[in-house]
């Protein structure tokens, strides 16, 4: 056969321009340009905004993730015969669910290969609250990835510069050409990360409301379904929860403070709302992993791995693997604390109607829980805890919210917007159920 | 008044990239962020992308074209007390009017200040045409340029580094990130450039049909629109008139040989349908100039320039004036020659029923009359002459074209493709008018 013609990068930007759909070659002639150079930047960015007004069908956004996937090193575990399940969540106020569901699905008996981020903007990341533990180190090698992987089934780590290079040029550039909001290419951008670690399922959960990235359901369910179809494509089994994220997950906002929960849960005292995700995202791991056959099953599974200590066993095991100190699941002291605790309390009496996780965030970005740009420092100590949760019923002079407080240069901001958090009424709310939707 | 906030690039992208319309400080800040690099070349190519899809308002076309224009140096011209007005196309095969026109309105008492381009494409430029009389000088230098239009009423010059940087910027990124066909970014690329060099107003002659940019009368329609919008706003009077371009302009398309059918248009042995073209425009100038007030008497002013022999006496000074070779006026042997010539023959009898501009122009191409990348050489001396017109009644064996050619190498494929242009019928063909919009 003879050979295909070069294709310049103009006439791949056309294409999309005009609302064709691009084939597979046209695909892996701009990923490979992105890490190569054959794309420049001010062609990558054309197209970009070509895909971002004209969209890409499934068949595309599969060929994109497979492409950037393949534009650095793809893990492969075959040493691992335990079945490989991992999860992404889109990102809330309080989502400290990796910490909790990793050691639990290690310890219900699935591999856990998880590659998390840093936070960003309004979220914190994984990465940042595992690094509040004293000496946890998430720059793992992937040979100490895959050494701990086999010895433990769980390694919580970070991205190294080898993996998916074309979604780290793409993303620096989508960040600042305005084509971030863009369905396919936050697909392409997620699922070639976590495909690329080596996982052989994944569950999603994608989170919608004023907390989230997706404001609405249906941009949730769109993100979700586009996914889910991804994974398929790419024969991992991809499931996703679509989760309501209006109020803070848990009740703590802030590194630290989210670790010192995140234990909690590990030792059967965790909030109603944060454990509910948590275990039903759990449940979904064990059953795309095979090791058990009804969602009942599953489910008991994971309450005994709990129950039994065997989960949090197996988080002391992991921030030990790590480098980390383990005795700060005993002796929270050890973690970095605040110099300062302000407490918010209620000015009248009735039942906690709402809890506006937007505001949290912005509250506990003041006394410097999060970064607005990459380059930012965070203060793992502070942040809020004890957050009332909606639907608690409190009397004049109740505890709101405990902020802890490092650098009081933006306390009185921090405070008023703790404060606005919350929306106080005299009859009990009826609160939407937090797990909304599963696609698969 | 506070001063208003720096305005990011990503923040004018995402404006327009959701369908906004960018006030007059988004697309100054742009425009001049385009000139000292606070918008990264990766912004621009985003935001003329976004520009394609979501297309621009006609105030905001304005804007970028004033934003343009002051990107660089403005010619003004105080001095000449001369109405000033200049003629621009859009571009076609064998459209030479420039170089008839120029001299035709100048000597009707029209100051022209006329700057060209170069060709690119299969439509050959005014620069190289006039670049083809030994010795012409088309680089004047701005104080050149205005003593000439001072002295003789004419100059054709190329533009220099200093006239709208933004816009040789913004083309060379349109070019290869696929952004080019835009109705607002042609619009502005072409009136930024035309209002920099001192006109008072600007007659467009928009062409439609195969041989030209726009293909159909709508397309055409709405560009002509839209650049007589901006004359207006700017207070630049400016008419357009919409020309078919689906077979050549006049009987000769090549560098000489267009200088040659000039010089014959000027000594009134001109071509019927490049006659029209030209008088009509020129006519056009006439009245913005205000010279006359009536389109009979402007038309009776420009014929007395044609025939009295002012027009072609205009001419010769301005070759004089830019260094050329008076003397090819007189003898076209002054000018570049082919070695061979090989003709084209009619090979049945009957009417030339059409002759396709575009084969003539692919023609034109592979004997070396064009250039397919602004690095690539032009012979001036090749191309096609004596073309037989549309209408024209033939016998079996009558002459179709001639071919100048140099370079043999790709000589049967420009012959093929010279008579593919010619469709004889037996009946005499119905040739709808040349002329068949005005646009003010």
């Amino acid at each position: 056969m003879p050979e295909a013609p070069a294709l310049f990068p103009q006439d791949i930007i056309r294409k999309k321009r005009d609302g064709g759909a691009l084939d597979r070659r046209a695909i892996e002639t701009w990923i490979r340009g992105v890490v190569d150079g054959g794309f420049a930047d001010y062609q990558s960015s054309a197209l970009l905004m070509a895909i971002f007004q004209r969209g890409m069908s499934p068949r595309e956004t599969a060929w994109l993730t497979e492409a950037m996937m393949r534009s650095g090193e793809v893990i492969t575990l075959p040493e691992i015969t335990a079945p490989k399940v991992d999860k992404h969540s889109t990102g809330g106020v309080g989502d400290k669910v990796s910490l909790i569901l990793g050691p639990l699905a290690a310890a219900a008996g699935v591999c856990v290969p998880m590659i998390s981020g840093r936070g960003l903007g309004h979220t914190g990341g994984t990465l940042d609250k595992l690094e509040s533990i004293p000496g946890f180190r998430v720059g793992l090698s992937t040979d100490e990835y895959r050494r701990q992987l086999a010895a433990l089934g769980l390694a919580l780590a970070g991205q190294t510069a080898s993996l998916v290079p074309a979604d780290r040029k793409l993303y620096a550039l989508r960040d600042v050409t305005a084509t971030v909001e863009c369905v396919p290419l936050i697909c392409a951008s997620i699922m070639s990360k976590k495909l690329a670690e080596g996982i052989d399922a994944l569950v999603l959960d994608v989170k919608f409301g004023r907390g989230a990235f997706m404001k609405s359901l249906p941009e949730a369910r769109r993100l979700a379904r586009a996914m889910v179809a991804i994974g398929k494509a790419m024969q991992r089994p991809t499931v996703a929860l679509l989760t309501e994220m209006n109020r803070p997950l848990g009740r703590a906002v802030g590194h630290a403070l989210e670790v010192i929960e995140s234990i909690e849960c590990l030792k059967g005292r965790g909030p109603a709302d944060l454990m509910e995700v948590t275990l039903a995202l759990t449940e979904k791991m064990v059953l795309l992993a095979k090791l058990e056959k009804t969602p009942k099953a599953a489910r008991l599974r994971v309450q005994r791995a709990l129950d039994s200590g065997a989960a949090l066993a197996k988080f002391r095991d992991t921030i030990r693997a790590q480098g980390g100190d383990p005795a700060v699941i005993d002796d929270y002291a050890r973690l970095p604390q605040a110099r300062r605790i302000v407490e918010i309390r209620a000015e009248s009496a009735g039942y906690i109607r709402d809890v506006d996780a937007m505001a949290i965030a912005l509250s506990g970005l003041r006394l410097g829980a999060g970064r607005e740009r990459v380059e930012d420092h965070i203060d793992p100590a502070v942040g809020l805890s004890d957050l009332a949760q909606a639907g608690t019923r409190i009397a004049n002079g109740d505890l709101l919210a405990r902020l802890h407080v490092n650098n009081e240069r933006h306390l009185a901001e921090a405070t008023a917007l703790a404060r606005r958090a919350f929306t106080i009424s005299k009859s009990k709310p009826r609160l939407a159920p937090l797990i909304r939707e599963e696609i698969a």
